[in-house]
């Protein structure tokens, strides 16, 4: 997932860190932090499954550059390969035939600076850099397009992390500005782009924060697109249709919640464009950890094997699993906003799910959080010690916040308790 | 190591992959590649090892983005900043004193865009971008000095990775221009290197191609120094003092052999180069693979430990072992040489290794081998169906090229003996 891996605001507000190996009780009084979208929630499910998803890794594996010299993407490990395709063929969300390239990453951060420099190169000295789009609300810094320079020295000339302070945003237009590259530039709001000439347009669906289902809106002649479909799995919407765009990045940390091995995907269409994502790849690091690999590929296998299994006795798979705990979760915190009146959520179509066989609700990954009557959302719910993302965060008012649903049980339950109390404080406000 | 990557110039060129799990006996007339630089020998010695460097992963752990949140690099494992400490102490090579701070990175290759990143920021749009050095001989792709424009249409203006090709350069050059950054950008050999204001020289020591030590040239005004150190182990070189320099770059990689996992780190004296650092990997990559991680963490530990350890039934530790290794291939190799009279060899003066605690001779990672009498050392030992990497490719005439000397037994003991039957072959040129 490329936008939405935003964390943690400071050391101060990482009271309950996510970081830790086991779930520990939380202090009542503790500070929680929903601004980033760790999604540790998934935890206890693996923990569950055992060794079924262990890998053990002796000394002497692994060791070469290579994992497939014959293929284009020649540090992609034929295993993972092999379960990316399988899953994507179980799920349905993707289509991923044999003439489709798979393209593995740092992350699918690392694909989306893959694809820029795929789309932009060679550098044309005689025409300006490409334009990058996405339709507002994104992930961003501040209000508006932003120029290389405004934005630059926004990025570098700040305190970027002060020690006993943790990352606090990753997103489209810095990744896409942040080296001051000659072959592309942000260029803002896909909704208000008007320029001729080449672009690229990323299109987020579901969207990140507001959970939409997108489609491209530049439309202009010159356009590629770009579709991050980090979203784009059984728990968080129903699955409407195989996805058949050019390129498509996923990443592993959104579909199973391991974030912390840095692994994406790209799917590619076009030769060419592979191949420069592959020279992009080979030249920022020169492949991608195996031993990430060999375990995303691992655990991809063992959800794709589990979902494809039948029979009366068959365990809830990965999918269903999460599925319920997100519609869950979405149904207490519709329950909770109702009943105190003070903001509201976006409703989304309830569809039917090809991979779930039946009708069912968005529940995404990010609550889009509204307060009524213009008040600051964000600001109101640290009030509450629950740190959000604010609105002006995506380029829209400070009534709207983005609020993770990713988090452990405590925290998600202590969240909805706080919001519980808040109708007679806003009252007062 | 950020030079030296460079791997195979064709499929056709890898008919020996070192790739392969296990070794298997080599056709006599296979195609022998040691243009690149993948560190397969070291697998045996790892392969003995058994259990001792095996890890474990179950599928619950290390999900979490974060690793350290309180640390400057928060997506640094605890466990592997003590073993990279704890190794450097029993080696002697380097200063970790425990205010240096810690960057790892995927591969010492994005920890040089990192410092690239990290010296050049904030854009000054009414400054040139940082100019960037290095001492011939280094790895680049052809003569001289190379401008942005033309680098950048050689670069992607060639089809860059066919199918069934595999990448065959990944060089400093490259790595600086590839994103045609405002930040910063190649300036050509250090030597020559005579432009007033800010610059960054890198000084490679042990050098690759051709395995002196190094120190910087340029030494003007306004210079910056990146220290690549990724040969300066016990088993290429004496260690004759701990490095002290501002910026130091090490590679898992070449230190033990695991470059497919993509590690490696910096040992950085100050906090605001390194809070770059940080937010460079951040930004194109949210961090660093865990997995790699804590098997790096393991492995370097289990080396310290071995080294540190003493009494009369003591096992060899691994750079014992390695410099045994590469001891024995120079030996072999300078016979060889001298025997049939048609190369030479560069000399490297003796000196006394605090490590091994005598004195020892160096015997690099790579074999800088100079035909005589002008002829083309690289396209004669192609007849022999030895592929190598020309001297053009460093900046020198073609009389030389670079041979690896990191693989397997088996190809080193073939590439040995169609050297030794060359003498006629040349005679006939």
């Amino acid at each position: 997932m490329v936008v939405g891996i935003d964390k943690a605001a400071s050391a101060a507000d990482s009271v309950v860190s996510s970081a830790k190996k086991t779930p520990t009780a939380i202090p009542s009084d503790s500070v929680i932090n929903l601004a980033r979208g760790d999604p540790t929630m998934y935890q206890p499910y693996w923990r569950r499954m055992g060794d079924k998803c262990t890998v053990v890794i002796p000394g002497h594996d692994l060791m070469s550059y290579f994992s497939d010299p014959g293929n284009l993407c020649w540090f992609l490990m034929p295993e993972l390969d092999d379960a990316i395709r399988r899953l994507h063929r179980v799920v349905g969300n993707a289509v991923v035939d044999d003439d489709r390239y798979i393209i593995v990453g740092t992350g699918s951060t690392q694909l989306f600076q893959a694809v820029l420099f795929a789309l932009s190169s060679p550098q044309n000295p005689d025409t300006e850099p490409l334009s990058v789009v996405a339709a507002a609300p994104f992930y961003s810094i501040k209000h508006g397009n932003m120029g290389m320079s405004s934005f630059s020295s926004h990025v570098v000339g700040q305190p970027l992390i002060l020690h006993g302070l943790v990352p606090h945003l990753v997103s489209y237009p810095e990744e896409t500005e942040f080296l001051c590259s000659g072959l592309y530039k942000w260029a803002g709001d896909a909704y208000s782009f008007d320029k001729d000439g080449a672009y690229v347009e990323l299109v987020t669906s579901p969207n990140n924060p507001d959970g939409t289902i997108r489609e491209a809106v530049a439309n202009r002649e010159g356009g590629k697109l770009i579709h991050d479909l980090a979203y784009y799995w059984p728990q968080y919407t129903p699955i409407t249709s195989k996805a058949d765009y050019d390129i498509m990045l996923f990443t592993f940390s959104k579909a199973t919640g391991h974030a912390g091995s840095r692994i994406g995907w790209a799917i590619v269409k076009d030769k060419q464009v592979a191949a420069k994502m592959v020279k992009y790849i080979e030249l920022s690091s020169i492949g991608v950890s195996k031993e990430a690999q060999l375990r995303a590929a691992k655990i991809l296998e063992v959800i794709a094997e589990d979902c494809a299994s039948s029979g009366p006795d068959k365990e809830e798979n990965f999918f269903e699993h999460g599925h319920r705990l997100m519609s869950d979760r979405w149904e207490k915190l519709r329950e909770v906003v109702k009943r105190n009146g003070v903001f509201s959520l976006p409703k989304y179509p309830r569809d039917f799910c090809n991979f779930k066989g039946k009708d069912t609700d968005s529940s995404p990954a990010f609550a889009w959080l509204k307060a009524k009557d213009g008040l600051n959302c964000d600001n109101l719910l640290r009030e509450f010690k629950i740190i959000t993302r604010g609105g002006p965060n995506f380029g829209v008012d400070s009534d709207y916040t983005r609020v993770s649903m990713l988090s452990l049980d405590e925290e998600f339950n202590l969240f909805l308790e706080r919001l519980a109390e808040i109708k007679g404080a806003a009252n007062r406000m």
